[in-house]
């Protein structure tokens, strides 16, 4: 199957910078990109789509989420953290069931398809559930068992990480590889040194990905310095945890001797803005990281603590609050903002096949619709992503050369079914 | 003619608090609002319109923009401010004619109205145009001819205030009160003292209006601290600025004495967030003023400096990056925010008659659509609308009872028209 993307503008990430192709071609043979040109192409193609007045853009890769959390979308708004956990949070997810899970993962995609996700790291329990509603949508995603559970148990009897193994067992690859398992380990104080350091190996030997919370708040920061002597970075860096290649969430209170950890490691973190704000957590130094080449990437965090899973809001938020706090209006610019939810979030994943629209990368695409009266006129496509753009802006999400939504309408789930579902099983959980 | 708005939710405001009606009842008799309950009414209405799985809420009302600037949108970015102003802003403004910014307000009211904006407060020149499509869209306005020009002239040869007080004489009321004028003082650093205190005389004689950006930078704050020995709110106040009802944009530097001085007078401040945040001006201490029982309000500034008018964006950057800012996620909550948005920006427009959906009140109502997979569940309106509703979640705009924009369409102007001579306009501007 041969099909040509024709009349559209394309963002494509060369030497470092983003060119646009103007009025442009590409071509998708199976699920890899064949062309790519404003030249339209002399060979034939099975099927012409002709998208006039959008652009192409690479999937947009959400690094940290936690998607079943939906369902927990606006629980408790506005308290102290620990109120908010232990009063709303907890009690809710006791509730949780299989079905529940389920329902509410499809939700989630729902969301995440229809504002230019392809593929995105999710931490959560019960992740099988997730995983058959990502085969059925046919969506990207790495996945990995949280662990947070009775951290005085030896490494040994931790049924979390034995739970995680067997996931990266079953699953690793899964899909044609759509599917990916990192393994978890929650954060340093939900985790005692041992288990981090066995589960660290373990993970080494796998030659697995993994996924951690890193330096969120202040208060995790100075405790883990006053409980170890060192800050969290240090501490993983010691229990050879980034000897594997590790998505690190937040890093909002990392220190310049954290950053250089990081960057000797290949440490990826996720910048959670939305997340960071609203919980008071803190303005993550995305700048100096860019600046000393670290592999940022963005995350919309769950949706209990967002409230969405809005990729573009998030890139918004990305561009906009590290001006106000460094009063400088040139930090952390449009272009390295577009490459951190796109190309870096590939690298992240351990997707060296997607994250660009180019020769022989997977056909992970999304096309935005310019042709609104807030997107006119374009003058310059990254600032008018990251500064104009609304998730509901996106008018084609495509993965591996699929198109899963287009214009408002799910082609490979349904929708409605979803919707219905959902709301039953949110009754349930709410009584 | 009655119009009865039928099983939507309802969100009212009653002694300083949001109520929810649910699957409720909203009459309209011509303009106002005639009945409003759980209840289904027994009396007739000459049309029912069903809104099930909608919210209804007051129509926003958009405190400070600079509508025509749309044409600018994403010109220059990341720039430092003088460079940005110099260099494209002032170079391009230099360019328009009548017919370009006619053209640029019917689009900018376009997207204002579709993400459910009924009433703004606009400062820029050649208002007479933006007028004219105002007044072809059924839209609200409160407009003001900015003074940039010329400060050196003495007052009475300054034909920025002539142009201003002229627009007031001619169009203050206009088109059934739809239409308000205020006058306008650019800024303390774009005026001199004198003209200030003349034109704020003036605007007292004729009990108008008067809009001005206050204390929008820390280089403002601090040259007017050398210059006058007093903040701009201290200036103002000593030039009698302050004695009219005071539109007071930005207000990010404003101290504790600003504070009591904006209190004390009733001065109204804009709350910009994604123009504060892009430009790098800071944190407004928008906590502190509300503590202080001020008239807080919220603006999207110009689309250069945003890039766009979607006041649901800035409800989200106010209830989040105070947060982050202050490390507290109890500060400038979605209740107060919602407030701003909505009753306190009719206040500071002088129009008592709008700002809630209660018995008696102008029929400037926004409907939210909350069937979408990223609004559910809606477990806290107030907090869903600053966290998670997106300004295409708008599905109907209504001002004084007339449905202007409902599903993507525009039901008083022609938006095809207006997105081709929009087009056409802006060729000839950057050419």
């Amino acid at each position: 199957m041969k099909l040509l993307l024709s009349h559209a503008d394309i963002l494509t990430l060369k030497d470092g910078q983003w060119h646009t192709l103007r009025d442009a071609y590409l071509g998708i043979q199976d699920d890899t990109i064949c062309y790519l040109s404003e030249t339209a192409p002399t060979e034939a193609f099975d099927r012409i789509k002709s998208l006039p007045g959008k652009l192409l853009i690479p999937g947009l890769i959400n690094c940290h989420c936690h998607a079943p959390m939906v369902f927990l979308r606006g629980i408790g708004s506005d308290l102290k953290l620990q109120d908010w956990l232990y009063h709303y949070i907890f009690p809710t997810e006791a509730k949780w069931t299989d079905a529940g899970v389920r329902a509410a993962s499809e939700l989630a995609i729902l969301e995440l398809l229809g504002s230019g996700v392809t593929s995105f790291s999710d931490m959560y329990y019960r992740n099988a559930q997730t995983i058959q509603a990502l085969c059925e949508a046919g969506m990207k995603a790495n996945l990995c068992r949280s662990t947070q559970g009775r951290p005085e148990l030896p490494y040994e009897q931790n049924t979390d990480c034995k739970e995680g193994l067997a996931l990266f067992d079953q699953f690793h690859g899964y899909n044609g590889g759509k599917i990916r398992i990192d393994l978890c380990i929650h954060a340093e104080y939900t985790n005692t040194p041992a288990t981090i350091e066995a589960y660290s190996a373990a993970c080494f030997e796998r030659g697995a990905g993994m996924h951690i919370h890193l330096s969120e708040t202040q208060h995790e920061q100075m405790e883990c310095i006053k409980k170890y002597g060192m800050t969290p970075a240090a501490l993983f860096e010691k229990l050879g945890t980034f000897k594997n290649r590790t998505t690190a969430a937040h890093c909002v209170w990392v220190t310049q001797e954290d950053m250089d950890i990081l960057k000797a490691n290949g440490v990826s973190p996720v910048h959670c803005p939305s997340s960071n704000m609203k919980i008071g957590s803190g303005f993550a130094p995305v700048q100096q990281m860019l600046d000393r080449g670290i592999n940022v990437t963005i995350g919309t965090d769950g949706a209990a603590s967002n409230n969405n899973l809005n990729m573009l809001e998030e890139m918004h938020l990305a561009s906009v609050i590290h001006n106000g706090y460094t009063g400088d209006p040139t930090v952390v610019k449009p272009g390295d903002v577009l490459k951190m939810a796109t190309v870096n979030g590939a690298r992240l994943q351990g997707r060296s096949d997607t994250g660009n629209l180019e020769l022989g990368k997977k056909a992970d695409i999304v096309a935005i619709d310019f042709d609104k009266p807030h997107l006119i006129p374009a003058l310059d496509y990254p600032a008018m992503l990251c500064y104009a753009v609304q998730g509901s802006d996106v008018c084609m999400t495509m993965v591996d050369g699929q198109i899963l939504y287009q214009d408002g309408e799910y082609l490979t789930v349904d929708a409605e079914r979803i919707r219905v579902e959902s709301r039953r099983a949110l009754k349930e959980l709410y009584e």
